[in-house]
């Protein structure tokens, strides 16, 4: 990987410039060269058919939210609920098909370097759980980052899907209880997903901070992605 | 319960009724009154705050396919991801309230007499669903018959919400991995439940005749409801 950045860092003046720094001004990526998702921040990118999408998490603690929308007709989005059926499990694995509400592969996961723990079941935070856990000003979410990065790129979102929480580790224990615990990827730890269909994908840098969601430290940091 | 039923039975002429037959043009309920929705068919019915919805199932064999929409924004409806991140559990009990996609409850569970066994991980069957099962023809699918039930009472579905699956029995293993079992329900249990917000409920009897899901004969059969 290369060492060339798409933007100097964002978290030092704490804006949020996931609307105004997409990757481009349609989300075509540049192959291989090396993107930031800056902490906190959403992007979106344009696969084509057989592109190779790797997310990268630097410092191992970092959640990536994570949806796809059918570049054709965006009413056709990644489906956890579906996945979930297709699978007959929680959680999809290398070379598991990532379904759509049409039940059809968006991408398919082709390699993934961390222990393979990720979710399926939790939201996307929003504003209204910020404040129900008690923040009274904004904060950044993943909700806002999904409709802020696609309309970056021109593009609105149809609805909110629930996301597909790369590195988020939410055990269910047997009688259906969740467990909010840090991420258990390493630093580098990568996860490529190869594009079935003409799709855009987007990520967040889940900016939660109050859980221990992203690290025992709950200090939310960077991703970044490449295609290839 | 009265044995005064809205409709005759549907199953014996072959037909889906749901969008011919709502309860009333408006889905506005006569209280205290017995109604069906009938095998593989699909019913809404309007709430106003404080009303009690009471769902039986005859059999005890029947999954209710259940969703609800906040009647005066229908882009607010009820959501299995945000319902799970609000319990921190799978399946929802007595006492817990139903929650949005704005993380506000628009039902709550008051009463249960079934074992509790629900679901909220699996998507609505739908035309694709029986189409990767083998089915060729149209087949019956709680997804239309969320669209059909909606349209019958002058709405529509602004989006396809992951359903409360009442009485779906699918257990997961401490891997994650599903087992597809017949419900554990007895004939004539029934949920309540009280509305919050005035809201629009609908009802689908799962069609699903492939799979177990509605008992080991696979036989689609009635549920009834009433509001008081």
């Amino acid at each position: 990987m290369n060492t060339e950045y798409a933007y100097a860092p964002s978290e030092p003046d704490g804006f949020n410039n996931t609307i105004t720094q997409p990757i481009s001004p349609d989300g075509i990526p540049e192959l291989a060269r090396d993107y930031r998702v800056p902490a906190r921040e959403g992007r979106a990118v344009r696969l084509d058919v057989g592109q190779r999408l790797t997310i990268v998490n630097p410092s191992g603690t970092q959640v990536c939210d994570f949806w796809a929308f059918n570049a054709r007709d965006p009413r056709e989005f990644l489906s956890m609920e579906h996945l979930r059926t297709a699978l007959g499990r929680t959680i999809p694995r290398v070379g598991d098909a990532l379904v759509s509400n049409r039940r059809r592969a968006l991408l398919t996961i082709i390699e993934d370097s961390s222990p393979g723990i990720h979710d399926t079941l939790i939201a996307a935070c929003d504003l209204e759980r910020y404040r129900e856990l008690g923040v009274a000003d904004y904060h950044d979410n993943c909700t806002d980052n999904l409709r802020m990065a696609l309309m970056a790129i021109g593009m609105s979102a149809p609805e909110i899907p629930s996301p597909f929480n790369i590195w988020m580790n939410v055990p269910v224990d047997s009688n259906g209880t969740f467990d909010w615990l840090p991420p258990v990827a390493r630093p580098g730890d990568a996860v490529s997903l190869r594009a079935e269909v003409a799709c855009i994908a987007v990520m967040s840098a889940c900016p939660q901070d109050i859980t221990k969601v992203n690290g025992s430290e709950a200090e939310p940091s960077e991703l970044r992605f490449r295609v290839d």
